[in-house]
């Protein structure tokens, strides 16, 4: 079995541009631009100009990768994960406010947030997201053991609990732009002390948090 | 629950140097270098200089990220897959003989090998791994029902079957540099024809496949 070529002039046109040479003028391009990589997985991804791109692609190394517009962005971060639109939204609600926002990874929550820098204060804040239609965040904090629970736990940890519920206002999650109709709402879940018979709800208003007494 | 401070000085630094004016300027840094990221995954990777990279982590967004040296991108490759340095000993065996070698995932193969690119040429070659130790391709083409339906396949799909072993000669993997003490054999497995007595075996010299006749 020989080579099979595609089309009557492909074997003329190997022919007349070898592989060997291809391959060694991509080793020369690489080493003159001293060329270095982002490892992704078990990816390379590297920025090259349009002539060592095409030496890539003669070389048959790797594919070039389109660049994505804030739409295309949207749509891939939304395929990663469907609560993205919500989730971000959120983040960036408390994000404006200048609260440091970290996904959280120890209290089953969604984020924790910090007042400046995790260097120099403790997390203040876990934060449960609320999202409309989201079945499995619907389901959270919907029983009052669940609500006891959490608190419970966030005494102990130091932190006030704020729920955040994104309200989609009737807008689809289809473009960036959708998210400027989104609302979000604060609450911060206290205890009722019937010592002073007051009911404590707390506001969070910038990067202040203000202690409403009613 | 007010914040809590990481030490005596916390507060103080944080007061000096509020969020809200170090987002200030890590927007207007970005905006200045006109910052454009890799996407990885749900990550994206930015190439920034030292004062944008001092920016980003007093903002806490992301982390930098190390520069590998071969040692540690080869224990990287090998901590992804095991089978790693095997597999890469024979892509460049393939490579520095000026095939183009692509993974396989049509037929249950390693690679496929094109003399040249894909455009112009259909893949010539079905090429299986053997690995010494590599438990699961040890089992590969063990048997002769294995052989022979492979064999067939490749018959049907015009491409030859060329078998690599890769022979580690007592050498570790524990560094790049391991590799060039490996050595590499193919095998290229043929039909016996009883009509003309005759065993066909080829070999690959370079980017050529010679018939040899016993």
């Amino acid at each position: 079995m020989g080579p099979r070529w595609k089309g009557k002039d492909a074997k003329a046109k190997a022919l007349a541009d070898p592989m060997s040479s291809i391959v060694l003028q991509l080793q020369s391009s690489l080493v003159q631009s001293d060329a270095q990589g982002f490892l992704c997985g078990c990816n390379v991804l590297l920025e090259a100009g349009p002539k060592q791109t095409d030496l890539l692609l003669r070389a048959c190394f790797g594919e070039p990768i389109k660049k994505l517009n804030d739409q295309e962005l949207f749509q891939y971060m939304k395929s990663k994960k469907t609560t993205f639109p919500d989730s971000y939204k959120a983040y960036s609600h408390l994000r404006l406010k200048n609260w440091v926002v970290m996904y959280d990874s120890n209290y089953c929550a969604d984020f924790v947030a910090y007042r400046h820098h995790p260097s120099l204060v403790h997390s203040e804040f876990v934060v449960i997201l609320l999202s409309e239609g989201d079945s499995e965040s619907n389901d959270r904090l919907r029983v009052w053991s669940d609500v006891r629970g959490t608190k419970r736990l966030c005494k102990v940890i130091k932190k006030a609990l704020l729920v955040l519920s994104v309200d989609k206002n009737g807008h689809d999650a289809t473009s960036p732009s959708c998210l400027e109709g989104y609302t979000v709402t604060e609450h911060t879940i206290s205890r009722w002390s019937p010592n002073n018979a007051m009911r404590i709800t707390r506001k969070m208003i910038g990067n202040q948090v203000v202690v409403l007494c009613h």
